[in-house]
This record gives structure tokens, sequence and C-alpha cells, in this order.
């Protein structure tokens, strides 16, 4: 299985404290600690020329990462574009954190996205609501983030296909944090944690959840749908 | 309520016999054909200035009825952009047969909305596979119109969030004909006959469908969400 | 449209504060509290004939509201059959609070309905998390009450068809708490507060929750669907 | 992964044509066609002690698959209660055709599974409506049986959390007949095709969907969810 972390990668620039935490950025973060036999694992980032995501990457990559926040604007149309169509034809996509307001995340669920936040170091319980997902595997009833970003209700989305994780937050919010989509031949998992100035990429257990999420969303390889005009399987009799 | 029903209106003026089973044009037929008491019913088309979908207009829209086929292209982003906003805001939407490809559909949709298609006068058994559905009230255990064009599966959406009716076709395919939607604070209802150069506007069943969906679409007046920057309802502590 | 609120109405006679809440029962309470025009309500409760759900009050009753908690056990497996038969004919179902128990909710959800509890006095917070939804009509962004037992996640349900509320507790805990399904031609609310020992019934928002439940659990005059042996609609070929 | 497939098994003693299909019976079939690679199957009937399902059996099962027709009535209720103690946590169940009327199935559905059949041998097209489905992996646009039982909607289930296949049918019917749920912890499957006389379970694409079905069906290894009482995780304040 072959992954790409694509990483705006701008804060760890602009900002002493994210460069703390992340040193080889948070693209890096994610990609060392999701690392396990099986997984072929590339970054990408927003300064690399398309983006880092060619038509070549894109074609060589089953399940894509996407972290953006300050930058979604300078994301090209003509790559969001060309990731939509990949996600159709099949390759996996998971949305972390402030991904939610993406382009590409907006263009395939169809909604504004939006949603209440604060940076006030909330603590996060992030509630198992579907213990039957692989993606909940190995995990048990919570992860506790001793302080985070808040996200909260109500988050303009298309109800999810499939609702795992459910957030409670310390100033009073609930908001799905674990929704999984298919879109196409594509599954998208939109994962909430993951503020760029608290180090919840290193948590073993959000860690394990992106890790699922990459084997859930692996591409089924069924036959390519053919659309269009149509011969008639059995008589139709004859046309009006 | 207040319903607008908006069509493309060019096969009328291009195809005779389009024109002679819909003399008052697609639109005409079905404003006609859904009047009950209750429904305050306008129509638009196309070639109106703004497409006849000007702020005012939508404004005072709770449910907009949309057909279009040959002229999707046309249609400006503006006032897809427009509309699209509307539904968000609240507005139902019904969209129409070939409106699958139309470009407010593709945007609330995020995928491409392809299906296989055949004009070959089959016979179409639509069948209701929820009798608890609104939108199914009044009818028997299926729809069954003499001829149609056939659509076919795979059709590239994402999966409804109701599944209300699936159509059976002489030719061999199958189709997910009736499909809800909720986008925002809007809802939306696909229902798939209706090709111009058939009568199935004038039959009476198609039209208590499109009636029961106007019902079902109808606007929802909660409080209107809002979003950002949010205050804690509970002290969360100090600020790291 | 005709409803009937039934209640155990054992706390009541058992629990000097539940009594001084409720003088009228539980049921009394909600009887009062939804009424409006259009709505023909009565009550019915545990300890009389039947359980006061005779063929005949259930026949005449499109929507049921079940409270339930320390006697679910008492509940007779026949009326419980014969409630569950018109559920499936078109008799809506409202399920409130601890009726997650109850022999009729177990027995549609096909699982064990187990939870979280605990009686603290946490403070609720039920958040809307589907303002599209007619339940939400009329709320705001949620719904607070000073005081009500825990119910936290995992709830050992079937994925809701649709989410409508997320309830927030003050001791750390998330909850689905607001989730419809449809069963046979049925539909059927779970609607989480309402412990004994608070005044959640006179809550005007809870109120609104459950009318607006009752509306949108009215039976659809569909065809009923029939079942069996069928003859072929088309030419099948000589029988094998 | 261990697997047990179940089988009435008593159609092959008294009808020389099923006997000539399945002369290892159904369960010997689909045991010896959907064997691979990393899948450990026995095989189990009704008219073994405890039907061939013990304690020690479904502890030792991560999927478990059901064929039964005639002796729906003979298993007995101890037995379906242990199969769906186990289903709840987390064993896998994969219902096969005539399985619908099965005490588990409908008992995990709460509803009567109840549908329009017909032994005419109809031509049965399994369309796949979700490509994205691991359980379409290795399929095309549909699998074609040239003779089937019919079965015909509406049938009467909860609505699918996925829809994976819908069925088209000579005599002028559609089916749902890919459908999955989630209860509890574990994983359901329904799977239409089957009838005792026809030879559904030597066609390789149907043995691949069960394959798939096996796959995705399998146990999730998540905490185990722990109910009852709870101690708050946060400060609630005073009891009242």
């Amino acid at each position: 299985m072959r992954v790409t972390v694509w990483n705006e990668n701008r804060h760890e620039f602009k900002n002493e404290k994210v460069r703390s935490i992340y040193p080889n950025g948070i693209h890096g973060a994610i990609a060392e600690g999701i690392a396990e036999n099986g997984l072929e694992i590339r970054t990408a980032w927003l300064d690399q020329p398309e983006h880092g995501l060619t038509e070549a990457v894109l074609a060589d990559t089953d399940v894509l990462i996407w972290w953006g926040h300050m930058a979604h604007g300078e994301v090209q149309d003509d790559i969001v574009d060309r990731v939509h169509k990949r996600v159709l034809e099949g390759m996996g996509l998971i949305v972390l954190h402030s991904g939610h307001f993406s382009k590409i995340f907006k263009k395939l669920m169809g909604t504004t996205c939006d949603l209440k936040w604060r940076e006030a170091a909330d603590k996060e319980r992030i509630w198992v609501v579907d213990p039957s997902h692989p993606i909940a595997e190995g995990l048990g009833a919570y992860i506790e983030l001793p302080a985070e970003e808040m996200y909260g209700e109500h988050f303009d989305i298309p109800a999810p296909d499939e609702l795992v994780f459910v957030s409670w937050f310390t100033g009073g919010e609930v908001f799905r944090s674990g929704c999984t989509y298919r879109r196409g031949q594509g599954k998208v998992f939109y994962f909430r944690p993951g503020h760029e100035t608290y180090p919840t990429y290193h948590n073993e257990e959000v860690l394990r959840v992106i890790r699922n999420g990459v084997r859930w969303a692996a591409p089924v390889h069924g036959a390519k749908p053919v659309y269009g005009n149509a011969k008639p399987l059995e008589p139709v009799g004859p046309k009006e």
C-alpha cells in the first residue's frame, strides 16, 4: 500500500512552537508515526512544484493524507480537480483537522464544512461510537487529549455514511470527529484532532486511528464502472 | 409554500414531438400538475435574465424544482453558486431526470453523477423500497411507465441518505431512482423519470411523487447555525 | 392525529419527589405539554388491563409515546408483540429516556440497547447536529438542562438512520440522544432526556422536540405491501 | 480467520435434484468454494446436537455463514440467543437467501423480513451499486445467474447501513440483494442468491462475494464496551 502524506508545511516555518513540536514537519511526524510493514510512505507539500501532487505521484498513491490550514486558498484548482478525479477513481483520502476547510474536502462534500472553533486548550475526549468499525481497532472506549483546539457543532457536512467518533470538549461542545464517506470508487475519512500547536500527531492512539484509516481507505479493485450509452441486455422491443 | 419550477426550456423549441407533448413547456406541465391548495407556484427558465433565478426569486422560494438536459453548460456559475447557497440555507431542491448532470446537482453531490442511459422505449417500473417515506404517500407497490429513457447503474452518487425508489427496465438494468440527501439546512430529492419525448409529467403518480417531494423538502425553521470563533459555555481553564 | 402517551406510572407512587414534580404522572405532564390543535391525545399505563394498550386503542393510535424504567419486565410479551406489529404497520413510536431498555425498543433494534449512566446531576447540553430535520424545528443550537441523569456512549444501538441530537455532559461523556429509525412502515424516534427525578417534561424545548417527533412519526398512507408468492409482471419463460 | 458454514441440510435429503447439485450439501459446496489461504473453515447443521453451534464452536468462530429454509422453526430459541449474543460481541454473520426468514436474522433486524418470491426460473442480474465496497472487490458491473428464484420488493428490512447490490429479474421485479448492517460489535451481510434447486453456490462470482463478505465481516478487536453505572471523568458538582 502506497501512502502519500500531504502537508501545507507553512506553520512550521512561521511559528517557533510548531517547529519545536514538529521539527520534521507535520507530514514528517505522521509519516514516521504510521510507519509499519506493508506501507510505503512518501510526503509532499504545498511549495513543491504542482504541490508535490503530480499525475505520476497520484497514480502511484493508494491513500492520500491531507493536512492544511492557513493556505487553503493557495492550492491550485487544477490540482484539486486532479486529486478529486483520483478519489472518484478509487484513491483513499484521509482529511485531518483544519483540512475540513480544504478545497478538496469541500468539493467532495458539497457543503460549507464550516464549524465552531476555539483555541483555549480545551481537553478533548474522543469517544468511540462504533466499536465494530475497523478504524476503531485496538482503541479503548475513548482517546483523551489533554489540550486541543475545540471544534464544535454544528459541523456543516453531509450526514456521514458512518460515524465512528464523537468528541467532548471541556468548554461544553460536542463534535462528530470521525466521519466516513464514499465518493465514486474512493473512500474518505475525516478525523478531527491535530491543531499545529499541540503534539497531537505524536499521540500513539491518534496515530493508530490514522493507520487504521489508511487500511480502511485502501482502494477496492472492482471493475471500473462504464457510463454512457448502453446496449440493452434483454430485448426491449422496437424503438418508438 | 412557495415553489419555483425551473426548466431549461430548449427541447420544446427544437423538437416538434416535445412541443406537442408539452405545449406549455415541461415547467408548465409540472406547475399545473402539482397544483394544490397551499402551494404558490411560479416558473422560471434558462433564457430569462439571470435564468429567472434572481436573488429576489430565490429568497421567495421554499422549494425549487429543476429540469435541464442539453444546456447544462449554459447555466452561469454565479447563478449555480446562488442556488447552492440557498439550498444550504434551507431551500428544498427537487432534481428531475437529466438534471442529474446539472451543475447544481454535481456541486451538491461532489461526484460525477454519471450513469448508463439508452433511448429505446424501455418499460420502466419504479418500485417503492421505503413505504414508510412521506414521498411514497398514496402510491401502490410501484409506478409503471410504458416507455421511458433507461438510466442504469452504476449511478455515481454518494449513497443516498434515504433510498425511496428503485427502477426496473425491460432491457435488463436497475437504477436508484428516488434518492434523498440533506445538505446544510436544505433537503434534496432526486427523482429519475421524465425524458422530454415521453408524456411522463402528465402521469398522475409521477406528479404525486413530485408533490410529495415538495412537501418533504419544505424548509425547517430552526435557528440559523452560527459558525466561527466561539466562547466557551463552561470554564476551560487558562489558555496555554 | 391520534396520540397515546404510555407511562409505566410506578415511580410516581413510590417516590415523593417524583410525585411532586409530576402530580398527574409523567404521562399527564407530556400529554398536557404537547397539546396543540390537531392532536387528539390520550394516556395509558402499565397497571391498566392489557396495560391500556388494547387492540382497539392501538388501532386508534397514530403515534405512541413510551416511558418506562423500573418495570420493563412486567410488560407482557403479547402486548409487546401487538405494539411491534402496529409499528411495522405504520404507527409512529417515540421512545423516551429509560425506554431504551423497554422490550419494544430492544425488539425493534435487535441489540442490547445498553449504555453508561450516572445519577449525579450532570448538566446536559443537547446539541442539534441536523438543523435540516423537522424534529429540530424551532430550536436553537442546543437545549440546556441544568441537571439530568447522564447517559454515555457506547450506546448499543444500530447506527441511526438519522442522528438529530448529540448530548454533552459535565462529567465528560457524550451520547447520541436523538435517533430516528424506520421499521416496516413505521417510524421510531428515540429521545434521551427525562429522568423521573428532574422536571424535564416541563421544559418547553423538550416538549417541542416531542411534539415535532409526533408530527414526524405520523403514519404514511401508502399501499400496504403485499408479500408472498407473486405472479410475474413480465413473461419469464417456461419453468425449468 | 475461522469460518463456520451452517446449513439446515434438509432439502439435500428430500429432493433428488438438490442432492445432485449439492452432493456434499449446500454447506459442503460453500465450504469448498470459498476455501483460500488464511481461512479455517468448518461446517455445522441443524440435526447435530445443539445444531452444531455449541458454545465452544461459536467461541471459535470469527464469521458464521447461515443457510436455512424449510425448518427455521426447528432452530431452538436458546441457540438463536447464543448466536445473537456472539454477533453482538463481534462475530460476523453472513445470511444467505432464504435465511432472510431465519430466527437469527429477524431478531437482529427487528422487522418481519418478508418479501415477494416466485419459483419460475427468472434470470437474475445482480448489479453492483457500490463499487467502492470491499464486498464488490474483483467483480464486474453485475453478476448474471441464468435461473434463480425471484425475490422482490418490498423487502421488509431496516434500511441497510450499506447497499452493495440490487437485483433485476426477468419477471419485472427488483430486490436489494446485498445489504450490510452493524449490530453491537458485529457485522452482518445479507446476500440474496442461492435457491436450493439451482447451482448458484458453484458460481465463481457468487462464491467470491461470500469470500469477500467473510473478509469484510471479520471481528474488530477494539475494547469491549463497558456498560452500566459510570464514575464521572470530570467533576460534576454535588449530587442534588
